[in-house]
């Protein structure tokens, strides 16, 4: 069993969620209210989860939806509030983790939600928000570690959170949880995780400990995921999956990228539903083809990591990945039109990924990566 | 500026002791006291800290031993009282930081300072200490950010303390603090931090984001030591070399081994006063020799991570850089005789780093470690 403790204590194992009481009774939470989405009670991993408790938690808000709406998350406080709970556990992918800390700051927080978003500086305003165990369902997001929720709100804008409050207080990493995950839903998660790694190895944030774990965390995913993939009941590679995941979050911790930033943008286009995941891999060969020739050092790390030619081109290995896993190759083949782009253009110039960017970004050079991967 | 925050939160870079107004502000700490040695209130270092701090500190006990004693830790924290200070300041190489955390300890914690040893399982009594800044001066014990003290008992026992609440609340490490540290002193701890880099990564404990770490430190103190020992003024050498030091200590909260448990077991013999990391340099390349072919796969990561050749020997290796900087190369060179060590191999086979050793060491491993070395 690895325990680590770099940002949040981590138990990482197969079986690990078995401490989940032990965990509980540590956090001196009595009450756990748990936050779940509705395939993960329909899948039975909530009642496996319930069962690892050993009694009924205080509450369940098992309607996650697919992308975290403020308008849930406001549902959720209502039921947390009457099962007079005095903690959570959130147990899925990102959306259930993300709703988790979203519930979190309302049961915590005064005033109108929107005001602690990231665009409108609302991180000076968060403060702590009740003790908060992840049990992540999926290998890709990393949100069991990381200081950042991503929640739609009422006014339909999608909004960031970010708050080091915002940290799970204990992660609880059971690659077990993963083993059903299908094909698909694991290559574009994993590829989430890869993206992560590489994009924090390539900001020009200086954070050498950050930087290794993600030159790690890539070499991982390359190895482990066209393996998880093939084959989800390998448990070798569910395990290395859900490490990369944890690495990827300890490593952005020194920033992502323009990979991010266009990724956030065309995910907020409500009527297309685009999986995080699968844009960051559609997007990320194209964004390394721009950086190539401006960060030779760390292209040759990279490299050296995932055990490639040192004059092998890493957008076209990363391309060559996307292929053998079954991801898509490109943004129309998503349903990305031409005419998201002016919308989704502003959106990506300010997102805060763009100022970590290995290379400065501007409208011209974002309209080059969206042409790229379109 | 390189801002981390694994484990304690980190300024690095040149200048970064100018932060430490701000620093004090923000942990509330209005009356500091300072700890550091007579070295470095000589050298003018001690000067330069207090005219970064803006104003008389409350207190400054600049006694520190080569080896921190509990005498001289009972004496600072008469001190710190005396100063009515609200917060320590450690200025210096892991002595200062040790007794800076075990005056801490004293301040705050009732009843005789041995109960509190790693040895009678003192670390369950450890509390909150005062919040401590920690201002390495030298390159190599990591003491900045990790869990340890090592202190010499009033009875002559030298005992370790271990407690999270140990870790520094802040580090502060500007490597222009260390540009006049002698070749000799850079080369001793220098091989400290890679001594803990390495072993780190052998160690059995599973994690990860830490060994990756180390991989990292390790591969930029082979590059950086030689060049720092033979050109000090090397602002990049320094640097990197402040950085393989932190990276060390993040690296082995999954443990270490025997090199360490036979370095402490020898570095109590008190008529000797043998550098800790003149003898782990001496040691490590002979627990590398006994643990080759046990290891295969970290083996050839380090090799990687060192760009030696895919078949190159690792322990010869290490050996010839302790020969480039100028270290001995046998403990018989440095003044240990055989009659040291009976008492030293008990103390060897029950140190807490044996345990986590890359194979199981026993008494006979022991001997055959300490001949190798000798």
């Amino acid at each position: 069993m690895a325990v680590m403790n770099y940002l949040t204590p981590c138990i990482f194992d197969f079986g690990a969620v078995a401490q989940l009481p032990k965990v509980l009774k540590t956090l001196n939470i009595s009450r756990p209210f748990v936050v779940t989405d509705p395939g993960l009670k329909a899948n039975g991993l909530l009642d496996k989860l319930i069962a690892a408790l050993g009694e009924a938690p205080a509450g369940v808000f098992a309607d996650t939806p697919a992308n975290p709406t403020e308008a849930a998350a406001r549902r959720a406080a209502v039921d947390y509030r009457a099962a007079k709970a005095d903690g959570i556990v959130a147990l899925g992918g990102g959306s259930s983790m993300d709703l988790a800390k979203a519930l979190g700051l309302m049961v915590t927080h005064e005033g109108p939600f929107e005001r602690l978003g990231g665009t409108v500086r609302g991180a000076r305003f968060i403060t702590k928000i009740p003790p908060l165990v992840a049990v992540p369902t999926t290998a890709g997001t990393g949100s069991e570690v990381s200081v950042g929720a991503v929640v739609i709100l009422d006014n339909g804008r999608k909004e960031t959170f970010v708050s080091p409050f915002l940290i799970p207080t204990q992660a609880i990493c059971d690659p077990e949880l993963t083993l059903g995950l299908p094909p698909m839903l694991t290559a574009a998660t994993g590829m989430d995780a890869m993206t992560h790694c590489i994009e924090a190895v390539l900001s020009v944030v200086v954070h050498p400990p950050a930087e290794a774990i993600g030159l790690d965390g890539a070499e991982r995913a390359w190895k482990w995921l066209p393996v998880a993939v093939a084959d989800g009941s390998n448990r070798d590679a569910r395990w290395h999956m859900m490490m990369a995941s944890f690495q990827g979050a300890l490593a952005f911790v020194k920033g992502l990228g323009v990979v991010h930033s266009l990724s956030h943008a065309l995910g907020r286009v409500q009527e297309l539903k685009l999986h995080h995941g699968t844009l960051n891999a559609v997007i990320l060969p194209h964004s390394l083809a721009m950086i190539a020739g401006h960060a030779e050092e760390k292209f040759a790390r990279i490299r050296r990591a995932l055990d490639l030619a040192s004059d092998a081109d890493l957008a076209a290995a990363i391309s060559d990945l996307n292929k053998r896993i079954g991801l898509p190759s490109s943004l129309s083949q998503m349903g990305v039109t031409e005419a998201h782009w002016p919308t989704a253009r502003e959106y990506a110039i300010s997102d805060i990924a763009t100022a970590a960017n290995a290379i400065p970004f501007d409208g011209e050079k974002f309209d080059e990566l969206f042409k790229r991967a379109f």
